[in-house]
Order: structure tokens, then sequence, then C-alpha cells
């Protein structure tokens, strides 16, 4: 038989298993955006395009999904939750007590080429903090990423995250470069470790940029290890005043975070119009995937979406480099999705199993034959769910007020009192 | 100021005190929809317009927000969870062990005029239950309904189940219909409780049937009553063959069923092209809002989709109702959103008060002050916030080893040493 109506491509359906264990990483999530005092919240799928494409232009537009237009105003379906976050937040700015501290487990959508790792469809983990300006709300941050990874078995030897900060790379390159090719070297820097250095300078050349300043951005692009190479890039690299106090804002963080998880790395820049401080990325230690996560400061996105100006600060962890990180490093959380009881009646007893189920499921899951089976049949059945004990509702055993309940791992039988497992 | 971005109309943005209530609602249904053995599934948002278009035709293409076509095929958003979960259903119907039970509490969208209790994008618990033809199967999801509805304190004071089946209302109807005319009279009969008794018997009329006929339509739609009515219909009415089939559906659904809930009503249909037998809406007791839930047989959906004929059956539980309906009772989930803790730094303290709240961590939810801020203004945030204990590091209880422990309910404060709090 052909399949005529499959699901849409770079999308996936989750069946119960995998449903469980993704349920079993988003519980881990979410507990630990709650011990860091984040509140959950929750938004429409749906968004004007207007409010879409006022972040990053029209250019964003092709990766959107647009409706076909209905009503008066063009819609689409968000690309993140960071946009739909930051415009609530305007919608509420004045009675709101600051900070704001705020995140979303939710699924957003992308028309862009699937890969692995990246879907058309898929889910993040958005965390955002509206209202302070202080190294410790992105501390805050960087923290709460840590012990989402750590919450999940990973450790420092699993995953690194990438600092850098956008005043300090902008002021760097703003003595070989000039303001108006600031916007692209930004781009092609962020871009670097993907394109590998030959190409890398090329783009540059293309840019005009002559073969001696190359060589000082690839030495900018290069600054990358733990935090202490942030003195040699203080005495080395002689940052400008931007650049110094990008230096300081990274420094100021750096206090507040558990170093060992900390790499600097000078060409992280995370996108162009978005972030104007302290940007990271965190990687699987070995970089074999695309980024596990990533943040930084956003001070101006509440003023662009018609707020008042309001510092702010966040990240999102992505669902699906993390699963296959987890996947790779055998840390998958362990799920059953069987139930605790199986109740199999036999003969006429299916209104008295009925009852059991009932009485067992204050407490219990509990499963029970659907389909008038042999016992044999049932048996298969509640074992192929991972049914944990079967509870056989026989006439006879009716007639003298008891149930046999079997262990199905080790075929353990006990005759049990109704009385006792109606209780 | 004007707000420029607005959210879309007929959505909501689900702040943290209304989304942890919404929350609370979700996890009792899902607990209980476990509690009945169903597994937890998810799917795409997106599906091809075949597949959405399939069971009711372009009609309810209408409704559908479709997409901006960017590939070769259309596609839109879902309009419920039934038709995806049989998509997926019928995608591995080979390997899955029968019957299949399966839930998901998801959103969906519709294009229809905004008005109480209903949203264009809303929030359902869909139970699907695939492969069994028998009674039980049925009975089971009427009484997880049930369950659902008393996890949340509802009893038979606040919610009936009106319960009917497609084959006795049609056989019925047949006798003074012709086929031809039956989904037109099935249709009408569906919204005969909405639209009064004068246009329903226009409305029939201008199908051509008379009104001699028309009275006994309205005789068989206003059989409604308790399940002892149907005795009733048994002598009064004189079913045929295929009525008597259907009344006997009804009748072995419920002796497995708690009838304290159960209102026959030969006036529900639940739209057309859908349900095969068995069919149930459930409403307030006092009929003031739309159905809380309704669901039935659709034994011919997994073969329309492409499956081998498989028996099935389901319902859908709808947030919005449910949610008013709980209001209206006092029933809303009580919710707490603030943290355990509050650690207020004072003076140079920060980084110890990073690490305290860290340690806290371990087993509570923890907020800490971010914005350096007078301790006045910070016990006033975390008043406001909700949290219950706030922890003041401040510079000379550090010095001594301790921090001061304050439980803002009662203002009742403690010395606490560092090694006990950080333990």
């Amino acid at each position: 038989m052909t399949m005529q109506f499959q699901r849409i491509k770079g999308a996936e359906d989750f069946y119960p298993a995998e449903q469980a264990i993704r349920e079993a990483i988003y519980a881990k999530l979410d507990e630990q955006a709650r011990k860091f005092g984040f509140q959950r919240v929750d938004m429409p799928a749906i968004e004007t395009i207007k409010l879409l494409t006022a972040k990053s232009g029209e250019e964003v537009r092709q990766q959107i999904f647009v409706l076909e237009k209905k009503g008066t105003e063009e819609l689409g379906l968000r690309f993140d939750l960071t946009v739909p976050m930051t415009r609530m937040f305007v919608a509420k700015q004045k009675e709101l007590p600051k900070p704001v501290k705020w995140f979303s487990i939710n699924k957003m959508w992308r028309y862009e080429a699937p890969q692995a790792g990246r879907q058309r469809e898929f889910s993040q983990l958005s965390v955002e903090l509206f209202g302070s300006d202080k190294p410790e709300a992105d501390a805050a941050c960087i923290n709460l990423i840590i012990a989402c990874m750590e919450s999940l078995g990973l450790t420092n030897k699993d995953f690194t995250l990438r600092i850098n900060n956008r005043k300090l790379l902008e002021g760097l390159l703003l003595e070989v470069t000039s303001q108006d090719k600031l916007p692209e070297v930004v781009r092609l820097v962020d871009k670097s470790n993907k394109i590998g250095e030959v190409e890398f300078a090329q783009e540059l050349k293309k840019l005009g940029i002559d073969l001696q300043k190359i060589e000082v951005i690839k030495k900018i692009t290069k600054c990358q290890g733990p935090p202490s190479i942030l003195a040699t890039i203080r005495s080395e690299l002689k940052p400008n005043a931007l650049a110094m106090e990008g230096l300081t804002e990274l420094e100021n963080v750096l206090q507040f975070v558990d170093k060992k998880y900390i790499t600097i790395n000078l060409s992280i820049a995370r996108g162009l119009a978005y972030y104007t401080g302290n940007v990271y990325e965190c990687f699987d230690k070995e970089g074999k995937y695309r980024a596990l996560a990533g943040g930084g400061r956003y001070d101006q996105l509440v003023q662009l979406l018609g707020g008042e100006p309001t510092p702010a600060t966040g990240f999102a962890i992505g669902m699906e480099t993390l699963r296959l990180l987890l996947e790779e490093k055998g840390k998958l959380p362990k799920v059953e999705i069987g139930t605790e009881y199986y109740i199999a009646p036999v003969g006429e007893t299916i209104a008295k199993a009925i009852e059991i189920a009932t009485a067992l499921r204050k407490k219990n899951t509990v499963d029970i034959d659907l389909m008038r089976r042999s016992l044999t049949k049932q048996i298969e059945y509640a074992a192929t769910i991972g049914a944990k004990k079967l509870v056989i509702v026989g006439e006879r055993d009716l007639k003298e007020g008891k149930v046999t309940v079997r262990e199905l791992a080790t075929g353990k039988e006990e005759k049990i009192p109704l009385d006792r497992i109606q209780g």
C-alpha cells in the first residue's frame, strides 16, 4: 500500500517512547528554569508579519511560514520565542515588577533546508530576563544553561560555553575596518569557524580590506581559549575605548560563573541586528554538532518593539542538538511508558474487571483488555506495552472474592482478596 | 504610547499566573489519561491540505489557516488532533500492537469568529483509541472524561454527558425521510438545541418534509432524559433494524459507565462525515456554555486516511470552556508561582549570594537580586513575586559565617550558619 498522506518535510511525529524521552528532557529544563526563579509563559504560534520582521527586516521573511491572507493583516508562524515574549513584555511593561524573568518551552518554525539537528519545526527552551543591565543577570543566564546541561548528566567534558562581547569584537575590528563595513565583517567573523581560513580571507578581500588588515582580523578571530587569554587580549590587541568597555563587561560576568565551562572566543557574534553586549554559544566539546544553546544581551529589542528602553538578556537551548548529544553520550533519560497494572478479564468478568481498574487507578496507571482476547493474547499484549503487573480476573477466583496478580517480569503469582485490591 | 505590535485576534498570551493555572489543569488531564493506559504523542502543527481536507472535504478549508505555498505541496495548520493522530497511526499501523491508545494535549487553529470559549488558537486534550470495536472501548473513553472532570473537583452537579448513537438516530430518521435528505436532516437535528423549535421546523420544511413527518422528527429530537428512556424509545419509537443496532450499542456501553453522569439525548450527532456509532458531548449541567468535551466512535476514518479498516473511538476536552466552568464553580487549581527563597545581597556580597543561591537550588526554587537595589526595594520585589523566604546576605553576618533568613509572610527572622544553608 502506498501512503497517501505523509507528514510534512522537516517535522517529526513523536511516538510514545520518543515523546516520553523528550518530555523527560523538557521537565529537566523546566525544573532548572524555575529553580532560577524564571516563570513559564505561553503565547500564540501565529504573530503578525510586522512583528516578526521588525527585528531583522524583510530578509528573514524568506524563512517565515507566512499564512494566506484572510483578514487585513499579514500573519506568520513565529521563528523564535524571544520576539513574542518581548511583545508580551512590552504589552504589560508598566505594570510588571522588574526584573521580569520568563521562560517558555515551545515549538517554532523556519522554512529552511532540513538537516541533522535542524528541522523546519523545532523546539526550544527560551529564557528572557528583562530589566537588568547588571552582569549578574547575564551570569544568571549562563549559570542556568550550565545547570540545565548538568541536570541532564552532562559535564565540562561534554560541553563548553564560548563567550564573547559584541563591543569588544566591534571595538577591535573598528581599528582595521570602517563603520560601514563593520556589519559585513562581523557577519564573516561569525561564519569564520564554518567557512575556513582561505574563504574567510577571500571574502574579506572582496570587501576591499587590505592584506595586512586581514591578518589583524584573522588574529582577532583566532583569540580563542580559557578566560586567562583576556589578559593577552588586553596587552597584545590594544583595545580601544569601545573594546575596553566590552572587555570589562565580559570580565564582570566571568566573576559570577563557573569558569571551567568557559572558553573565550572572539569569533562568536550571533547574528547582526540583535545582540549588544556579551554573547555566548554552548557547543559540545568536540565541536561535532551545531550549537546546543546560544544567547546574550539584547538591550535594544524592547525599544525596537515599541517599549520603553529596557536592558534585556537571555538565551535559548535547542532540543534537537541537545538530544543528539545526550544520545551520543548515553545520557538520554530512562523512561518507562508501560502501566503499573494490566487487568485481564477471563470469561464474563468485564464489568468487575472495569471496577477493579477504576479502584486501582486511584493510585496507579492501569490498562485493561478492550478486545475480549484470550488470556494468552492478553499476556502477550501486556508484555508488549510494558505493563508491570497482570491482574487476572477469572470467574472461579471471583467466586472466592479473589483475583490473581502476576509480576510480568518474574512470573511470580499471588492470589489477592478483592477488598485488598479495591480498598 | 500606542502599541505598535498587537498579538493576533482570537489568540491569547498566557502570563505566568494564568499559565500556571492552565499547566495545573493540563497536568490533571495528562495524569488521568495515563492512569487509563493512554500514552502521549506529539506531532507537527503543520499538515498537508490534502490530509486536512480528506475527512470533511473542501468546505472545512475555509476554517483552515493555510500557508503560503513555498514547495510543491499545499500546507495548513491542524484544526484538530484526531486527524494528525490517525495519520500517525496509519503510518505505523502494521507494527503497532493493537489496541493503540494515544493522547495529545496540544494547540490547534481554526479561522472562525472568536467568541466566549472559542478562540482561533485553542488547546485540547485529544484521546484516540484505535483497534477495538468493543463497547468497553467507548466506555473507557467516557469513563476517562468523567475521571478528568472529577480530578478537577467537578461532580454530577456540575456536568453531564449527553449520549446518542448515530445508527439509532439515523435509523429512526430514515422512517420519515429519504437517504438523500438524511445528512441534511441530521445536520439540522444536531443544531436543533441552538436554533429553537420554530426555525428547526422551518428548515425541515424547506427540505420538502411534510408537517406530519416534521412532528415525528421533533419527537425524536426531544428524546432526552436519563438512561431509563431507552426503554421508552424502544417501545414508542418502533426502532427499525438500523436503529435497534444503535440502541444495542448504546445499551452495551451504558453497562460499563457511571450512569449518574449520563443523559440520553437523541439530538446529539456531532457533525456529519465523522462518527459512526455512539456519540456524546459533555456539557455543564445548566447548559450555559459550549460543550466541555465531545467524542464518539469513528470506524471509517483510518480507512479514509489510507489505512487498513480499523475501528476507532475517542474524544476531545476543550480547554477554554473547561476553564470557564472551573472558574465559575470556584474550582480553578490553586497555584503558587513565587520562589521558595529570595536572596538579598546587601553591600559587596553578590558573589557569596550567588554561591548561596546555587547551593539552595539543589532542592529549591531561588530568586536573587539582579538590580543591586536597596534591601527595602529588594523586600518589596520579593513580596511582589510571591517569594516565601528572604535570605539577607549582609557583610557583618557573613563575617560571623551567618545569613539572616526571614519568613516573608510572618516577618519571623532567624540567623542561620552558612554551612547549614549551603550544606
